[in-house]
């Protein structure tokens, strides 16, 4: 069974690097640079459109949509409604990356109303914001989860129950839901946790792997196990986390599926 | 001829390293540090400011200007009018990076106000861009061109008559146009299109060059043909993308004029 | 007693890296990767948050709060305002960086502004910045400090008096005074000046150590006594301004207290 997940999930990449699609981001002034750059390095195409005047234009034409929640005001929470209705209605994938949800009371609230007005395809957040989501009493500091009541398995089963979506929980171990079944992903690098914006590398990934799968489950396991993937090795070439945020891209875009496959760690539970 | 141009072209180097123009940028959140750090390495002085309250006077102080249009709401198309209007009367050149026209009709739209109210002395942008702004049929995916019915070189003659600018079609083959003439530019690298911002970064240098040489086709030649020599040089030390990007500034910072010219690839058509 | 310095300076970088606290940065789209990253690379925890409707929750929370000037208008001041008010109740240190404070009228106003409605603990930015909120004759090129009248060391000593706050003003040689004391760091490198954001991440360091330590005469001498030294190591593996900034972080990232204490330089004026 795990065999032939990783097979599914290594197929995407050529498709990706064929297909090239654009993934619209509604995304913050922190990371929007790396938003894009880890989209462009695996040989897809982002685009950011933030204004109400046009990401439903944008919107229309992307083959799926990301809506980052990182620097949040009403404008953009605007922006995000009108984008996801049009994302609906193309029935293109849309991902929400709650940051900081459990952070401030707005963060949280914002990423309900999205949640309860927008069909979403994936939730991908780390422990605490995912926690916030449900309203479960955790320990968070800033944007960074500390730690939650639940286990992180359980986080992402019931959440992903709560919200009819596929949620992930990235962290030391990744845990991927369909509400049924789990999905734990092995891959990773503690540098991850020392450059900010590699959550929102993850969630633009997981938005150009759904665009090109309609099984999200698979799709969303693919674009965490690859960025796993690429960490692992991009951190045996440097020293630290700053040379590592560069060397990542070099190394997500020279990835093949031969070392995609015999590196990615998966464990399927049902 | 050619030759007469390259040694114009270079020349300009070692005047921007002496006077440290000052350039005024009203750009976006996704290049911006990309923009500021371009400016930089060459030896010149970025300055961003986009509120419509202070934009007026960081103009007025300015060698050059750039409305980079990355990231659109009607307060950054105002603040673009209120600083391009200073600058005109202070006759300092306005580059325009029309960034993403044709991708949505609000970004065409404002690209072309801005060219109705504000003087520009340079337009920089990729083909599905300058196409757009001559409302010709073409194929856009995002901000990224993929094709146009006119040939390139065609494009960025008739632009440059439309519009009665300097015009630069950037791409696999670089082309400047005054309207009369033709500059092909044929340094460059594939990379430069698996990084976001690179166009962003050219107009930077557009504006720099601009702000030491009044004859635009020739400063426009050289900041475009100046980043792709210095693109091609850095490719030759990384092996993708990511380093590429923090390479490309330490090339631009160490170029010289004796390798600036020894690399430069130009031809004029007239 | 400069001996007594370095040790006091230098015991911080556990501290932080054992408390991580929790930096709340408002702060400006050019930087604010920069910001966060090198917050990170330390061993801290940045938070982002910008808006009116969050900052005051999100400052609650956070162990000190940077307010950086860098892209101003009038909803950034009013967060400031609104932050630096819940901060000051809270009694968590509020670090000023009034970027381009001379550039514009008013860069100038709102840094003073600011100034008179919040108790601020440190001000960090150059020459022309500082002198800029003495009102001092001074040429300014942008945002980068060009000369002054007054020495740099009696600007720092004169703006503390004025204004009740340690100020720290950067340059070749850093002074960071009481109004009575004067300390100078010796450390740094040239490149700093070719990279955008190097006077922000000063500002994010200066708000870490003094998250960790109440003297904030000696929080800030070992904030940007540390930056200084690891702009020194990074620099001796690097050609040029690009890499630099990656490694630098590494450096920062890997830095040890023997090191830091064997490469510190700081002179003690009373």
């Amino acid at each position: 069974m795990d065999k032939k997940i990783i097979q599914q999930c290594v197929s995407l990449l050529p498709i990706i690097r064929h297909k090239k699609p654009l993934i619209h981001h509604i995304t913050n002034m922190v990371t929007a640079n790396d938003n894009a750059n880890v989209t462009l390095a695996i040989g897809a195409s982002p685009v950011m459109a933030l204004s109400k005047v046009e990401v439903e234009e944008m919107a229309a034409h992307a083959d799926s949509l990301v809506l980052n929640l990182g620097i949040l005001n009403p404008d953009v929470i605007e922006s995000c409604r009108l984008a996801g209705k049009v994302a609906n209605q193309k029935r293109i994938p849309v991902i929400l990356d709650p940051v900081g949800a459990g952070a401030t009371q707005y963060r949280t609230n914002s990423a309900k109303e999205i949640l309860s007005e927008i069909k979403i395809a994936i939730i991908r957040g780390n422990a605490g914001e995912i926690s916030a989501l449900l309203g479960e009493p955790r320990l968070i500091q800033g944007v960074d989860a500390v730690s939650t009541n639940l286990s992180i398995s359980d986080l992402a089963r019931e959440a992903s129950r709560r919200y009819g979506t596929i949620v992930a929980v990235t962290g030391k171990v990744d845990f991927i839901s369909n509400g049924i079944h789990l999905i734990s992903v092995f891959n990773g690098h503690p540098w991850l946790t020392f450059l900010t914006g590699t959550g929102c590398m993850v969630s633009s990934l997981c938005a150009t792997f759904a665009s090109v799968e309609e099984d999200h489950l698979i799709s969303t396991t693919a674009a965490i196990g690859f960025f796993g993937v690429c960490a692992e090795i991009a951190a045996k070439k440097v020293e630290g986390p700053g040379l590592f945020h560069q060397v990542l891209f070099d190394v997500i875009y020279n990835m093949d599926v031969e070392n995609f496959a015999s590196s990615l760690q998966v464990e399927v539970e049902t």
